[in-house]
């Protein structure tokens, strides 16, 4: 699995501006109603990352829930990161 | 709500010693063979939350899980923490 590119990293940036990117990572943070509403989410979140067995890191502060992918194994970010972000922002 | 006094802190290290007290909260990190342990804690976590109407913070990093409890209206930490985390060591 390699890093991606610059231009994959732009068009990434282009199509999904709600994420952040940074070096290595890309993260996003959702807010919901209240609680119940963030945990749905997490269990959306968390059946997308067990099926793919990509697992974001997962901050849960009441109605707000921030997501942060990586690939850990290969310092960086690559399409295992950016198609899990695309999976996630298709289910909300 | 008043804050805990200082013997009631003492008396909550004692008998928890894995949670982590601090000035104005209480954490603790709890590990699972994997992602799908984490998750089934955290749903019991988040029952229990949603019951007594007071909401950890909840990072979640694979196979750990960090709560971090608080009473953010009184600036501390009051009964609602410390029962709550009782109620959480109690389900593991």
């Amino acid at each position: 699995m390699a890093l991606i590119t610059d231009i994959q990293r732009q068009e990434f940036s282009a199509s999904y501006p709600e994420w952040q990117l940074d070096d290595s990572s890309i993260s996003r943070t959702f807010a919901f109603d209240d609680f119940v509403g963030a945990m749905a989410f997490v269990t959306q979140v968390a059946l997308l990352a067990e099926k793919a067995f990509h697992h974001p890191d997962i901050d849960i502060r009441w109605n707000k829930v921030t997501l942060t992918l990586s690939t850990h194994s290969e310092g960086g970010l690559t399409s295992h990161d950016t198609e899990l972000a695309a999976s996630i922002d298709a289910q909300i």
